[in-house]
């Protein structure tokens, strides 16, 4: 299914009925609307004016479509701050208030915010949680995003202190479980305890790791409750909430999702490109800047899928050249369409586009929409026409499935486990400037995905068992019970560096890493050391004459007489070691060298892998496979036998998708 | 004529008589002084002193020389800081008082400082505004240099917050003009409206482009009622201002120097280069390090010319190494005396060195002076000495001008169409990291100056009758008036990108960019897009086999049938295109295609241009034409017949200068 | 001797007694206790806990070890924070108080904050003063480190208006020195002066020194407080201050140890390279990574040896990957062990690790000890134990010396030169963006040592007659009584540039640089440029065919008839003059020059030179030689006739250290 993003309050009333006309021909299905319109639905305090928005509703139902209604939380109006200043949330980085004039100006600790926002979600929900024309909710918008979840104010301190107290009980507990014995940093009472900000020189790592589990809490505790406001008054509508980046929420995902009828996803592949290969050298830069890295949505949708209680949806899919990265180029052309197609593949339930028609006036009047300021088409539009057109293609193919794309299976074989707070462990003690926790996530996805496997990312919590491989790219906090459910796995299990390396509160374990996962493979880190990502030593993978790379971070590994070594660094020390079905990596390394362990590991386990090189990926779902081309030049794509080509042919022109029917 | 500034209150008084008497005979005419002397001339409030500026004076006097008296007002006294705290800035970065220690530690939206400097103003001109020695003022000294145009405090807040009432009549009016509806920033009443500063993320274009408007006119008013004072008592003296370079101003330039006799111009092509290309590589930072970039100290000469109401001033020319760059060199022997007749040749009515004698103590102790700080002369002096008897050798060639070189006719048959306002919009609305756009403008400057042309900077109320190129690099936004005017002039015009592509308010035009301009000619800008300067795009002009850049900002252009296209990129998506007269360039490139570009239009036009390289420049006025080498080599310039070499000749030596009567 | 840092408040007590018997079993003499331990010692006001401390030295003292005990003032805790606010500091870069949380959250212009340091310390020197167990005391922990040196407080503000009004005695006098007559920054009273920050643009340099100099005395009248108030009840004891690099104090090193029997300093060869070294390209960054700078511990070594009273001690010697820097690396295997032989042959008394055993938990849980997080023995532990063995070696020849390893004499014929206020100078006025004042001068030390020379660091004030080499690399501020000393001497004198160029207020002095230094050798510094590193010009010695590179800082030289040329640029302009015994040297330059130079001064002398390459180093004390190979390669060293290898060989293996006795 196909959506859109619009705002009428943006537009004339006059233009409304021909845009809802013009959606439904487009075969867009869903219309999100209501985001931000805090001012325009409540003028001053308790006067507010619903008739604009009953009408907008009417008029896109009328033309058959459906509407997602969403809580304007993101935006309290200035009124509101104006009775309240304390809605106003702190910098943690300077003591500086961040003031109105953009959006997100709320602290999750204010119980004025908290209140307020409560309230407004309650009028809305009361009005239109019976309502037809809607069919489900979105709750705020990005939560988090621009650094929020985190505030450095007196309400935050306050609230913090009160979270201590829950968690710890007494005093003395929380000091023995930060270690403030050291630098003298222990607390006589739960009232004398400060945020970790503005300090001489870095606080304690576990200070700050209550910080962060207290400000995700205050951010689920808010969304929860706003959830649980809908549902009283909507109980036959779905509530989703569109996320930005996993690793930029600074919330736990799994637990801000787990209220969610399922998660949606808000797809910006060019921007994000843009900031995360910042540092990328011309050629691979330029490569990238108008398709966004194979990899880079997929790992966003595989992630989404994986927090999700269901399919996910893309809430916000990127039209055309955005505003906000360091650099905004235009997709090639066929790209809304690929990353469209490429949604579908991973999981996705719908596909929404941001948004409807470039808004000519304020900070997003630089971002592109299907429409043009001037209500001519954009270049994203005809390639939503296909994607419509394509859809219709499929339906043939998935009537056993309910003849809907998004109930098709998609049963991956490998997971990647992770944690929201493992990438904190790895933020507040990085121990090298080169060590970025989501970096090395994504070059492990990556160099799965390049194999053409398919990867589901899970929780600790999860069941193993239904994988032959389980991942863990970096785990520092590893609990008993996870312990347990790799026990209780048959999979191969990879674990990298850092893994099982810290207590619950971020000390070193006890036994030296990793930790309680000396109990899957006897090893020990008996030193770690982080190094100059250009001063890299070379590692050599067993059965593999190729020169790879070790750097950022290296472990001194002493593996047991029981295990094996796998590959060694030029010093003639083991970097990855296995035992059983356990594998430890005790080094980051360049991307090659995990394909190539990867390439060995599934080859094993029977795994099927393709050679797709840089840019073709594909991706199976139940008895239909995809195949996209993100390369400048066509691609050959080997289909298996007796495989029949609905969309597309075995010669990938550049930007192109395939799929196929296996039989 | 030449000039100096002097400190009589650095110096021992029995320094002064000496002093004179060698500015006399370096052929130095004007002497500026007072600037900073605040606390000199009121100790304390109403105490003040004026008997040794009195001598001072005098004692210049005797010697022959021009006085030029300053406002004191970039420098308010301790004990006026103390007696009005609300005198002080804050940075609109951070939300701190930027404090007294330096210079520059005021509000032009403080009440308390506007009255005490109209005050001692006022004091000065009615005690000097009759003094035969006073040959005029200059006002304040670089006004709004160091950032302080801009001020977050609350007085600004109160200030703008009427601004705004005064601009827009009524907060509907305003909501309608930013935008606000967007995100919920919709204010009820002008007092609730908030600086653009310290908000969670970007705030409205709009808002931001109101608040610099603002800021500018609260200093335009400033300097006006300083201005109206000193007239008021000083009916027979001149009155000027010292300005930084155009872009750094934050102010309208155009409206800043109306009320003044004519503009003068702070001239450190060193320092300035050193900033301005401060990513430059090795080979071409090092060729101009000790020279400044050929066309810089130009850029600013005509550009001051372009604001004066008539000639322009160098009021401070460096002599020498500053302390302020970066990095500081030396001149090249034989700068000092080309930068002198460069401003000449570019309209200067007088050049002034800053400073006599190099101050042994405080913040510029490292700035080189005509004289060293043991009294000895620095190298500038035999560079001064050798323009004095150089401008007396132009005498019989500039007599029927009036026996002055100021009078002098230049004729440029090119212009470009500057405006501060749209400075503005493209640093609020950067879209890509790496536009720049008085780098953009410069670098078409550049291009043109490099084909020998001469350049006129107008302001969009300019009549264009008068040039037969009129170049707007980047302009996005243009009044209906300004079609007009270039609907009415047979010049060729050519727009850069982003012209015409907002509204006044910012916001996008309803019929897409270059929005008004599609009166003259038949294009849309389709989309937008900004890449990594590494990243480019190939570029072919017609008529030319040479392969061009086009990066940074690149527009897809949807010319209409009677539109040809003059450039392609490597997609063959049109790049540069024309309709008759009218030409628009839709992306930003290298400065060899800018040459290329302009000599094919040139040559159409029937204006001369000449083969210089990368270090010749030349300038014509009247009958006189001057010949600059910045070069480390030795240079052949070809005179065209008949041409009589009044200074110089055709051989010009690394860092030369030669002057030709052309008959 | 070896000692160690040891925390017995963050082990169980259970475990003390085998730490204390393994220690002694390593050959550790001293033990380092009590830093930091404030909140442990004292839980309330005025409640004190000395039971455990009590029970901690009885434990080390019965495994016959030595206690070093040391005042806990660098962590005041969270109640007295609570009791005296004041106590923080503030951010003088931003004004922001710097709170609690870490550690130095101190102020040293808190007259809260030195009564109660004072208080805690008597308290503690009271107890212990006469312990037969306690050898010595170390004050507080690295004075200063984290900037906090500097407070922008209001305490910090009243206490420097008091300090210059005890310095200038009447305001006009400052008004005088600091040049405030410049941009009317006079004062009329002292109680108007404000701290040097948060202004609109730079400060007064004279302003920012008087800053300087103030915070620095505040500095050492607290630290010269504590020293009395132990040497008062602990007159048997020694008294000493663990150092930070002296670059880094911000302090008067030679003020601040004035009082205290001996310096030592905490050695971290690869952290500090890490951060000095950063902007190096891979090939140099790599090849020290792992074993530091063969020079940078031995420039701290030198120095420190220079401002102690007697020989200094490594208080905290780095014995595996720390924590704090950009990138962490383990040291080479035998780095630890040559470390150690470094600090003993350049002067150590003691050499004492830190710490004993990696902390489990808070802010240096990454940070290694000799034994890790499990108590097993880490890499270092063996090289410890080598050098225990190793020391024993050396006992027979050290006899006629008391047998103790400090008696041997060290006697350098080449002194540096060096003074913090210099530093201060060339810190406040850069000039040049990559003038950076202890790189200079480590560059002039490295130079000396390739050459093998020995090195001592004196003040200005120190007598000059011992030496045949005396060096000044960088000395912008010299008193008249450091010329007669170098008039006094018969050594050759070399001074960098920019020496005596400013007087004590930092203005330039009135005849130009070198200034006072003209009593000494006939030259003039006519005019300083800076320019980019990158930007080299050539730079030629005479008798070399070499082509150097003459960068960063260059001064245009008049020197008289008298004074010889030694070098020139490419512009042959001399960079490097002579006249007699002094030699000037007007330029930064590589470090190739600067060996080149030295060696044809140091044969000029008769002083032995080495070949010694990239790699090894020696260093003579009395009758030992030791040798050192910092190389990944195995090196010969060609030892003197006669000479007898105590321990090692001619052949040097990679990080390997040899001890020759010359004969």
């Amino acid at each position: 299914m196909l959506g859109v993003c619009y705002y009428p309050e943006h537009w004339p009333e006059t233009m409304w009925a021909d845009d809802a006309r013009e959606m439904a021909e487009l075969g867009l299905k869903y219309v999100r609307i209501g985001e931000f319109a805090w001012s325009r639905l409540e003028s001053s305090p308790g006067v507010f004016h619903f008739d604009w928005l009953d009408r907008a509703i009417e008029t896109l139902a009328s033309a058959g479509l459906k509407v997602i209604m969403c809580t304007p939380t993101a935006t309290p109006p200035k009124w509101l701050i104006d009775l309240y200043p304390d809605i106003l949330p702190v910098d943690i980085k300077t003591g500086t208030v961040r003031g109105f004039g953009s959006r997100r100006h709320c602290d999750f600790s204010s119980e004025n915010y908290r209140r307020e926002s409560m309230r407004i979600s309650e009028v809305l929900a009361k009005r239109y949680g019976q309502h037809p024309a809607i069919c489900g909710w979105q709750t705020d918008n990005e939560i988090a995003c621009h650094d929020t979840a985190h505030s450095g104010s007196h309400n935050a301190k306050v609230a913090f202190q009160r979270w201590c107290e829950a968690r710890y009980g007494d005093v003395d507990t929380l000091n023995s479980a930060w270690g403030n014995v050291f630098w003298s940093m222990e607390y006589q009472t739960f009232g004398q305890i400060e945020l970790p900000m503005l300090a001489v020189t870095e606080t304690s790592p576990a200070h700050q790791l209550a910080y962060r589990r207290f400000s995700s809490d205050m951010v689920v505790k808010f969304h929860d409750e706003m959830v649980d406001i809908i549902r009283a008054h909507a109980p036959n509508q779905f509530v989703t909430h569109n996320f930005i980046p996993m690793h930029d929420t600074q919330t736990d995902n799994f637990a801000l999702s787990k209220k969610l009828d399922f998660v949606s996803y808000d797809n910006y592949p060019l921007g994000r490109t843009d900031l995360f290969f910042a540092d990328a050298p011309t050629a691979q830069f330029k490569k990238y800047m108008r398709t966004g890295h194979p990899d880079f949505s997929s790992y966003a949708f595989d992630q989404s899928r994986g927090i999700s209680n269901r399919g996910f949806w893309v809430m916000e899919q990127q039209p055309g050249p955005v505003n906000w990265a360091r650099h905004n180029p235009r997709p090639e052309a066929g790209m809304v369409r690929l990353w469209s197609w490429q949604a579908f593949a991973h999981g996705a339930e719908a596909v929404c586009y941001f948004r409807w028609r470039q808004v000519p006036f304020a900070q997003e009047q630089m971002h592109a929409g299907i429409k043009r300021t001037d209500n001519s088409r954009a270049a994203a539009h005809q390639e939503v026409a296909q994607v419509r057109d394509e859809l219709k293609l499929l339906a043939p193919f998935t009537e056993h499935f309910n003849g809907d794309l998004a109930t098709l299976p998609l049963q991956a074989k490998v997971a990647i486990v992770m944690t929201t707070e493992n990438q904190w462990v790895t933020e507040i003690e990085r121990q090298g400037d080169s060590f970025n926790q989501h970096q090395v996530e994504f070059s492990w996805y990556s160099a799965l995905r390049q194999l053409g496997l398919a990867v589901d990312f899970v929780s600790p919590a999860h069941d193993l068992t239904p994988y032959q491989l389980v991942i863990a790219p970096c785990m520092p906090i590893v609990s008993p019970a996870f312990v347990e459910r790799c026990k209780a796995t048959s999979a191969t299990l990879v674990f990298g560096p850092r893994s099982g390396a810290k207590t619950a509160e971020l000390s070193a374990v006890p036994n030296l890493g990793p930790g309680l996962l000396q109990q899957l493979i006897d090893v020990k880190v008996l030193s770690t050391e982080t190094i100059r990502p250009d001063c890299y030593a070379e590692l050599l993978l067993n059965g593999d004459q190729t020169s790879y790379q070790s750097s950022r971070w290296r472990e001194e590994l002493a593996p047991g007489a029981q295990v094996a070594i796998l590959a060694k660094d030029e010093y003639q020390q083991p970097a990855v070691v296995q035992q059983g079905k356990v594998v430890y990596v005790g080094t980051l390394s360049c991307e090659g060298f995990l394909i190539a362990l990867f390439r060995q590991l599934a080859t094993q386990l029977g795994l099927p892998v393709w050679q797709l090189g840089s840019d073709l990926r594909t991706m199976q779902r139940g008895e239909l496979q995809f195949v996209f081309n993100y390369g400048a030049t066509a691609q050959q794509f080997v289909a298996p036998a007796n495989a029949e080509f609905i969309i597309g042919s075995s010669t990938l022109q550049p930007y192109d998708v395939a799929v196929l029917r296996l039989s």
